[in-house]
């Protein structure tokens, strides 16, 4: 089984204040100008189901989940997300830019939780088997990203690990990244947010000339 | 990886109003009796936290999962119940007796909904890791557990399934415990509650003779 690559799939990672949201809001309104059909997303979450289970992800309220709930309740939202919101978009011929995707549980689940890496790629192929064409990694060192994010309020449960869980993150990313430079557009997000989304946004343009 | 078995892990399965209820009470009485350390839970669910997944799985205001988002959410919940309710009992001394397990998983996201057998087997080996000393399959026609359970009220999502499907979890259960003879005691089901009663909890008295 291998993974089905669709070239209007999209994907932003990063880590926690790396300024995903920024960016995608810059990637939408590129695309949107031009007529184009795009559908923003984000992970966990994309469908009212999907959000549910990040609630239980995220909020530091519940029981925390163990390291194996935690994975494949990442990957019961992303099989939500990929059947019902994902795929029926790129069906039609819309653009899909994600906020995360599944190399986010390779970072998060995998490097920094320790969880076994070839059952993630089983889950990836079992459950997911679609992949983005470009990937934007927007690299920050730890101590940046999390003062960044730690400035917007009460941490979820994610944001509220520790600093060396935050490395791990990065590692794991910058390893995604090393793996597959093709897919991976890696970008110095400590750079000024303006400076990032004019990168990001070069990479879409040069993106859309080869893939029209 | 093979699974780590409990002498002191019961399971109850059968497909809907089979009287799984029934005999849980008889069986925890028995052991209660006896001065005994028991703790009777039930799946999905069993902690907090997987009780919130049964919620997102049985609901019918939800958005219903895909086959595949269902599968993952079972098994999340599953993990959680293991190692945060199940292992701690069983770990000391405890008997432990579940309304439905694994086996569950083998009838109704396999055989009824069609998931692939070996997947299941390998999230069973990898994130649940542990299976029952004696299993009682609570074995009735289809027809005759329906009525039952939907006497008793608004159906869930499961039991708002077709026919076919519940005929097919039957199969399902009834292909485990050919499979697994030893850990499997059928009772019929058909037979009154109290006698149905009487014979699991002929099973337990034998059980426990043989692991005192």
């Amino acid at each position: 089984m291998t993974l089905r690559v669709y070239s209007r799939f999209i994907t932003l990672e990063g880590g926690e204040g790396a300024g995903k949201s920024t960016v995608l809001s810059a990637l939408r309104d590129v695309l949107s100008a031009t007529g184009t059909d795009v559908v923003s997303t984000r992970e966990p979450g994309g469908t009212p189901l999907a959000e549910q289970i990040r609630g239980l992800l995220l909020d530091t309220h519940h029981e925390p989940p163990t390291a194996d709930t935690e994975l494949l309740l990442v990957f019961a939202a992303r099989a939500q997300h990929v059947r019902e919101t994902i795929v029926p978009a790129l069906e039609r011929g819309a653009w899909v830019i994600s906020d995360r995707f599944t190399d986010a549980s390779y970072a998060y689940q995998g490097a920094a939780r320790g969880g076994d890496i070839e059952f993630i790629a089983e889950l990836e192929r079992r459950v997911v088997a679609i992949a983005p064409g470009m990937t934007l990694l927007l690299d920050v060192p730890v101590d940046v990203g999390l003062q960044r994010a730690r400035g917007r309020g009460a941490a979820d449960r994610i944001e509220g690990e520790r600093d060396d869980f935050f490395e791990r993150v990065r590692a794991g990313y910058l390893e995604r990244a090393r793996l597959q430079p093709q897919r991976f557009r890696v970008i110095d997000a400590t750079q000024p947010a303006a400076v990032v989304a004019a990168q990001a946004v070069a990479h879409l343009r040069e993106w859309l000339e080869r893939n029209p």
